[in-house]
C-alpha cells in the first residue's frame, strides 16, 4: 500500500467547498469520483483542512491510500484526464504511511484579493472582493501588526465552529497594493473556522476609516466574534500553500 | 439628443459574443436591456466590432442617442446597478453627435494570455489558452517582426467573413513572458475577423517549432487561410482599448 499526498489547485467559484456533503458538489468529492474511475478503488481523501463554498486553493494537499501499481508521477496526469478543468492536481507524490494532510501540516498561507475601485471588475469578480470605498493600507498594515503572535483567537472565529482551543500562532502578514488590487497574505501555523476572512473583514473596516488601527488589539483581547469586523465573502481567499516543514 | 459613448468590460466566458443574435444571448443585447429598463428607451447601441463567443473586453466601446435628462456620468452607475457582475460600464461620456464608436475608431489594442505549464491552472482556464508544449518566445518575437506594417492580411481572416479589402495596419506586437504566462499585445487600424487568433495560432506553431519564424513571411504573401497556423482559442482574447485620436 502506499500513501499518495496531491498538490491540488481549485477554483471554487462552482463548488460547495472542499469537504465532502450530502446533496451539494464538492471538490473532495470530485476528486474521489476521479480516483474511482481511473484507480478503480473507492477511497476517502484527506485534506488539509476544509475550505468554504466559493474559496479557492492554489496548493491544497491531500493525500489517499491505494494498491494501484500505476507510476506515483503518473496519477496527477491520469487524474487530471477526468478532473474537470477548475480543479487541477499539480503534483502527487509518494509519501510515508505516517504522513497526514491535516495532522503533519505545520502552517498555512492564505492570500486574500481585493479589487478596490469604484466599478467593479467583471474579469476578476469570482477572484477578490469589490471595496468602493477607498482603502487607505497604511492603516491596515499598522492594525495587522496587532495578530502576529501567539494570541486567542476566538474574536475571529465563526461562531457555528467548535473547538477546543481557539489559541494560534499566526507568524505573519503582508499588505501589497498594486494598482488597484490589495493583496493580504497571512500565514500561520493553523486557522479557525473564517478566520482569514474575519480578519480581512475587521481590516477593511480599519483601512476605510470605520475602525481605528489600535482597535484591532482590543478586538483581540476581547475574544468575542460580534467584536470583530464582518467576514469578508470567500470569492477573495485562496488557500495558497501548506507547509509540512518548518 | 445626446450622443452617448461607454467604455465597457466583460468577461465573455458565458455569452455568444459581443452581437446580437436571435435565441442566443450576447453582451450587446444584455446593455440594450439594461438601458431599456434604466432610462425607459428602447435603443440600439453600435459596439467598436464584434468580439466573438468567450472573447473578453477590457475597454470595448459602444455608443447609443439618447433623450434621457440623466446626467451623463450617472449613467455608468446606473446601468451597473442593473447589469449582471460579468458586465461594468467602466465610464460613460457624452460624445459628438457624429460620433461614431466603429467608423471613428483609429486603432484597437488586443492582448492574448497564454498559460505555458504542463498542467492546466483552474483559476485561470476561462481567461487562458493553456499550451504544454514548451514555448521559445524568442522565435516568436522573431515572426512577429513579419506581421508589422501595412500588408494584405488575407491569411489570417476566418473563411466565413466577407469584407471589402484586407488590407491593414499592424502597428505594434509585444510578447512578454512572466513565470509561466506569455502575454502577446497586438496594436492595429483595425482587424479581420479572428486576424488576432490566426496570429497567435500561427505563433505558437512556430514557438512550438513546428514551423519556422521565416515562414510567418510567405504565410502573408500567400493570402490564403490554409497557409496559417490555427485559430487559437477564445478564451485568451482581450479587447484592450479602442483609441479614437492618433
Amino acid at each position: 500500500m502506499r500513501n499518495i499526498k496531491l498538490t491540488i489547485e481549485y477554483d471554487g467559484t462552482n463548488y460547495s467547498g472542499w469537504q465532502s456533503q450530502e446533496d451539494e458538489i464538492t471538490v473532495q468529492e470530485t476528486i474521489e469520483r476521479a480516483i474511482e474511475i481511473s484507480l478503480g478503488e473507492k477511497v476517502r481523501i484527506t485534506g488539509s483542512g476544509r475550505t468554504d463554498a466559493k474559496v479557492h486553493a492554489l496548493g491544497q494537499v491531500a493525500n489517499f491510500y491505494t494498491n494501484t501499481t500505476i507510476p506515483t508521477y503518473k496519477i496527477k496526469y491520469i487524474l487530471n484526464n477526468i478532473l474537470p478543468e477548475d480543479i487541477s492536481i499539480l503534483d502527487s507524490e509518494e509519501v510515508e504511511l505516517t504522513f497526514h494532510s491535516r495532522f503533519s501540516a505545520k502552517g498555512k498561507r492564505y492570500k486574500y484579493q481585493i479589487y478596490n475601485g469604484k466599478i467593479g471588475r467583471p474579469i476578476y469578480r469570482n477572484i477578490s472582493y469589490h471595496v468602493k470605498h477607498e482603502i487607505d493600507i497604511e492603516r491596515m498594515k499598522e492594525a495587522s501588526k496587532y495578530l502576529i503572535g501567539t494570541y486567542d483567537f476566538a474574536s475571529f472565529m465563526s461562531r457555528k465552529a467548535v473547538v477546543h482551543t481557539t489559541v494560534r500562532t499566526i507568524y505573519n502578514i503582508e499588505i501589497n497594493k498594486q494598482e488597484e488590487f490589495i493583496e493580504i497574505t497571512i500565514e500561520g501555523n493553523n486557522f479557525l473556522r473564517n478566520m482569514v476572512r474575519i480578519m480581512v473583514g475587521t481590516l477593511v473596516k480599519i483601512g476605510t476609516w470605520k475602525m481605528n488601527p489600535e482597535e484591532m488589539h482590543k478586538i483581540l483581547l476581547e475574544r468575542n466574534r460580534c467584536a470583530a469586523g464582518p467576514t469578508a465573502p470567500p470569492q477573495g481567499l485562496f488557500l495558497e500553500e501548506v507547509f509540512y516543514e518548518y
